[in-house]
This record gives structure tokens, sequence and C-alpha cells, in this order.
């Protein structure tokens, strides 16, 4: 039979057993700090009905994997989490207690055109409340976000804020099109979001107007100052650093369906990267129900951040093996997997080393699994009724007896982590 | 603009928070004993190339969903999780240091006929070992498999052993179609056997010999049973009680790959049914390499195992909110801020309501997200500087000094535990 190139998709990813290691520590850390906001999990499937999707993301709905199943049916893989959250929000509207405070931690797929890190898969990261239209509602995402940033330690942040009414306002029924071209502006530069609007059809008036707007805002005569102010006020007393929060009329989220509030943060120093997004959008649950529930929510970038955090040595996982017992021959491997049970009844990660071999091949093994210790017994071991334990960073060897083997590596281990 | 129905495909299910709470809770205790056995997290996209997936489910391949990209390539969503291990393995075999064991849970994806327990997105939960021939690595998965099992609280299980290598030496080029009939023997019954084997074209002759293979096989007459039986050795070396491992000749496994050893776990009492299933594939690798690498591994059904635990009411999640702060009145959302703030450093998931209510309707909330205490602040407390904390199952009522709430909350919480 030939052999079938064994690759993956461009844009798809692997992730190995260290680096997922420790993106699952990073979830855990993430899920956490969201149900200490009182946020909980909801899981929605990876397919859903193309329809449900459409009319959704602006310009980028092109992205959208969609194709006809078996059953002829047209369907698509999520394109993000906020519209399948829209969609069982309004299939089960009587059943649930408002506020809903969800989160998701979960993969999206999108058919962009790679390149460095964008990919058509990747995971989104996402708390939302629906159902509370109050601003302590908005205070209260923005601020788990910080704190979540905060729990993976990335500590260095500045949280954007700005308001979708000012260029509703400002720009009126020219705003969808002008803020998708401001919201390239950090891709762009100025020049580049003029181009952009040029090629849009739109005329000098138009461009002037989008510049002024720039200079209204630093001028302070944002129509929405006020707003954004409050709003500021309760994310500084919920802990959050007062000079790490800004008003910010640069900013304009390209999604077509934010309502209100809109923001951003990003981390500073070595990483000048939007991180965070989110708003308010008070109008998404219309389009799937009669009975209109005010929302919002944001989204963490988790590869970034995972880089971020990485760069940062910040993520380590407790996962790998503490301790190996070599493999000395097949007559004394019901022996390794006594001793093994109990090590792990211990709360010990122990592996076997699963057939006799060389020592060196087994202790290689051991360092490719970061292990601390390896423990040796055969024959003469077994006649002496005792173990040799080595510490496979100090090379120390010790003989233990048979008896105190288990305690003796438990005690070991607990000195191992002070 | 018309209203979009929000419905979610059939065979497709959406997971709500306390279940999904639950699960994750589920998830986590079963990683924890994956890692204690030095099995590390993998995972691998949602999406290959089709061609890597075809060949390998036997007549179950029509199953799998499958698609034409925006850029012409033919893929398709995976529908185990051991073809993309398998493609892994391949892909990166210089990479690896062997044996690697890895897990992976993660949804998978089939066309099948939605019934009553069988969904078109599932999770798959696997330990894999790939690079050893040594029955110690069958005998630690099957382990490892029994010991989470055990840690999610199901204790009342059966390993039932088979050699696949039984039926190549007795049924010799009939043996795939005679396995794939075995393995309906559950659903079908013995005589559903027999017209499967009939439709297929097989003779009397088959037939008598298939039958014959039961009776053998009881008479302890099975080729391979010695290999077994030394496997059973071993698993039980591992801490698994005698009377729950049996060797098990109607065990045959649908899926092609499968080389020598075969098993499944299965729940007894109340649930008398395959909640585990695995073996030993050594020849699938040859499918993406020249080179040719041993494997074994196990799958949990994850759904039907979450069922029986929550059956035997064995898991609870420890994501509810602990206390929730009420809204008596916007000019105080900052103190309550600063309050939740205080009370989430220490670990206490917490909640403030986003705006001033009727007191019972913020009551209902408090229930409906499983709160301990409630804190009541308003005008009265403030000029006394004395907060009301309420414990909302006996409804007991005391005035706290402010300088002492959060301490206060967190001794009372700690009371709740013991």
């Amino acid at each position: 039979m030939p052999i079938i190139e064994p690759k993956t998709l461009k844009g798809f990813r692997d992730f190995g057993p260290k680096e997922q290691a420790a993106r699952q520590k990073m979830f855990a850390q993430i899920q956490s700090v969201f149900e200490r906001f009182g946020f909980l999990p909801l899981a929605t499937p990876a397919l859903e009905y193309k329809e449900i999707l459409m009319g959704k993301y602006g310009e980028d709905e092109k992205l959208v994997y969609s194709f006809t199943d078996n059953g002829g049916r047209e369907v698509a893989l999520r394109y993000d989490l906020t519209v399948p959250l829209a969609r069982y929000v309004a299939e089960n509207q009587n059943q649930l207690t408002y506020p809903f405070k969800r989160y998701q931690i979960a993969p999206v797929w999108r058919a962009d055109n790679p390149q460095k890190g964008r990919f058509r898969e990747f995971y989104q990261c996402d708390v939302d409340t629906v159902g509370s239209a109050a601003p302590l509602a908005d205070a209260e995402v923005i601020v788990c976000l910080c704190k979540t940033l905060e729990a993976v330690g990335v500590v260095n942040y500045r949280v954007l804020l700005n308001d979708r009414r000012n260029f509703n306002e400002i720009f009126g029924e020219n705003a969808t099109e002008v803020i998708r071209s401001i919201d390239k502006l950090d891709k762009l530069s100025w020049n580049g979001v003029e181009n952009d609007l040029q090629a849009k059809g739109f005329g000098q008036d138009v461009i002037q107007k989008v510049n002024d707007y720039f200079v209204f805002a630093t001028k302070k005569e944002l129509p929405y100052r006020k707003q954004s102010e409050a709003l500021k006020n309760l994310i500084v007393s919920g802990g959050v650093p007062i000079d790490s929060v800004q008003i910010d009329p640069s900013i304009a989220r390209g999604l077509d369906y934010y309502s209100s509030t809109i923001f951003e943060i990003q981390l500073i120093d070595r990483f000048k990267m939007s991180i965070v997004g989110g708003g308010r959008y008070d109008n998404l649950l219309d389009k799937f129900s009669k009975t209109s529930l005010p929302a919002v929510g944001g989204s963490i970038g988790i590869d970034r951040l995972f880089e971020a955090a990485q760069s940062l040595s910040l993520i380590r996982a407790n996962s790998s093996t503490r301790v190996l017992l070599l493999n000395l021959g097949e007559q004394y491997e019901s022996e390794y997997l006594s001793i093994a049970t109990k090590l792990r009844s211990a709360g010990l990660n122990t592996e076997v080393f699963y057939q006799p071999a060389k020592l060196d091949k087994q202790f290689k093994y051991a360092e490719s699994k970061g292990a601390t210790l390896a423990v040796i017994w055969g024959e003469k071991e077994k006649q002496a009724g005792k173990a040799q334990v080595k510490n496979l960073a100090t090379r120390e060897q010790k003989t233990v007896s048979a008896n105190n083997l288990v305690e003796f590596i438990k005690n070991r281990l607990a000195d191992e982590k002070k």
C-alpha cells in the first residue's frame, strides 16, 4: 500500500506534549479567575446551521468555513464564540436566570490567509454577560479580564476604552464603513486608512471628518466621554490601577455588532499588542428573538497571551514525571507495577520503563520526561531487600530498604519542591 | 430583519453551565490520573486532509464528515483521535522520544444516525503509547484507564481481554468480516450475527466455525490465551482486583487496525455497558511511514462515563458562587467592587448584582448561582459602618463591622466546608 504523506493543513497546528501541558495549565488558571467572578462554562457545538452565522461579521463573513452536509443541510464551523452564545441564549431564553454570565474557551475556524501569528484554527476565550444593561456589567467583564492577565503573570497592560456611539453620532450612516477603516489603523497607519476610505468611494469631506474626529477626541470633545469616564471609575474600583485605564478614540473594533462600550487591552513593554478585545452588543440577540436582551463581553487572544507568558517564562506545567522505575528484567515487572501503584496513590507522577533495555537508554528517557528520581531494582537489590534510588540531577545514589522505599521517595520529592 | 430560528443541528448539543462545570471537573480528574502514569497531552487540529483519514475505519468510513475547502483541498473533520495521533507521530518521528505516551481529550465528529446516546459530535478521551511492543505497555494503558474510572468514583467495572490474533488464526482471510459481525453481538444477539454473516455471503461452513469459536473459547482452547493470561497478571500487579479482569472471546472490536491485544471495560451493577475500549495496533503507523512503530491505546466513552458518574452523584463542581453582594443603589457600586476584589483575592467566588433591583429578585439570582452568603450594604449600613451578612440556607443574618467583613466571610465559608 502506498504511504500517505503525514502532514497538517496550512494554518492548522498540532500542540506537542510540553506546549499543550503549559496551555492546559494556562486554561485552568483562566477558568479559575472567570469562576471567581461568577462566570460559568458553556460548551456549544463546532458546527452550526450556516444561517445562524451569516450577517453578523461584516466583510469577514467570507472567512466562514461552510459546506453542505450529507443530509443536504448548509452548515458552518463556528467563526467565534459570541454568535453561538446569542443562539444558545435565544434558544433557551425561558430557562435561564439573568444576568446570564458564561465563559467559553474553545477553538474557532476562519478560512483566512495564514501568516505569522494568524491561523485557520485558533482558540478563543470569552466572558460575556447577557441580560444586563448596567455599566457595572461592562466594568466587571473588563476587570475580570484584567485579573485573568494578572493571574497568568502578565501585569503590564493597558485598558483602552471607547464608545461606538461616538462614531454613530459623528458619522451617521457612514459609521459602519468608517469604523471598519479606523479599525485598521494599527495595521495600515493613517495614510492607509485614508486610502481605504477613498477606495470605498468616500470623498474628501468624509476623510476630513475622520481627521477632525481624532482632533476633537484629543480635545476631549467625544460625545460619550462622560460615559467612558464613569466606566473607567468603576474599573478602577474593581482593583485595576488608575494609570492602566485610558480613554482612546482610535479604538473602533471591526465587528458590526457592538453598540456602545468598546475596549481593548494591550500589553506594554516588550509586547506592544492588543491581547483582549470586546464591548457591549445590545442588539445581537434581536437576530434570534423578539425579546431584546442587552449583552457585554470580551475575548482574550489565547495564542498571544500564551506567547507573552512563555516569553516571560510565566507558565510552568507540573505535569512531568517525577519517578522512573528502571526495567532490569521481565521477572521484576510485576514488582515495578506494584511500587508504581503505591507511588501514584501518593500523588506522584510515576512511570515504569516498559521493557528491559540498556540503562543509558532508560536514563535518557527519564531525562526527556523531566523525571527527578530513578529507582533501580534488580537481582542484587532483590536479594538484599534494598533498592537504589538515584537523583538524576545530582547523580547522587542512595540505598533504601524496600519496606521504606515509597516513604523515602515521597519525602525526597517533598524536599525537592521546597 | 426577519428573525432566524435559533436551533442546534440534529446530533449536536450545547452543554449548559452546570453540566459543563461538572464535565470540566471530570476532565481535570482524568487528566490528573493520565499524568500520574506519565502520559502527556497532545492537541491536533479538528480538520485533517481527507486522505489521512481514509482507509482506516472499515465500513464506518462513510460516517466521516468531509468537504472541499475554499482552496480546493479535500478536508475532513477528525473521526477519532487515533489516526491523528498516528499522523502526528509519523510527521514528527525523529523529534520524539520513545515510548511516546500521550493523552488527548477532544471532540470528534461522525455523520451517524443520531439516537439516544449517539451523537454526531462527542468527546473522546484517549491514552496511547507509541514505540513499545512490550506487554507492560498494554498493561499500563489498561491499568491507567481502570484508575481513571476509580478516580471519578466508578469502582464496579470489569476488564474484558481478548487477542485479535485468535480471529486471524481461526478465520484466516475471513477474519476482518467475521470480527465486524461478532462486534455487533451485544447489539444483535447471536441470531443477528448469523444473519449479518449470511447477508455478507458467508456459507454455513463459516457460520459453523464462528459458532465453534465460542465453544472452543469456552473450553479454554483460544490460540492466544497464554498471552492474555500474562497480560491479566500484569494488570493485577498494577492494582486492579483479580476478579475484575476476565478473558472474553466475544470481545472483537470493530475497527480494522487492531493487531493483537483488544479490550473493553464494562460497568457492572446498574450500568451494564462498555465504557472503555482499545487495543494494540502495531501496523497503523505503517500507513504514514516506512519505519514501523508498534502502538497500544484505549479510549473512554466520556458521555457514558459522565452519565454513570452523574447517576451515582459522583461529580460535584466547585464552581458555584459563594457570595453575592446585593445592589442597594448605584452610589455604593464602587464599594461593592472593592469588597468583591478583596473576597476574590481570598479565593472566594464572588458576584456583585449589576444594578439596583428588588431584593427578592436579587435573592433569587443568588439561589440560582448556588451562593451561600449575601452581603447587604446600603445607607443604614454605611452610616453605622456595619454590613449585614445573610446565610441564604439558614436565613440567619449577622451584623458585621465593615473593617472585619472580609475576614468574617472567609471564616464563615471555611466553616461551611467542614
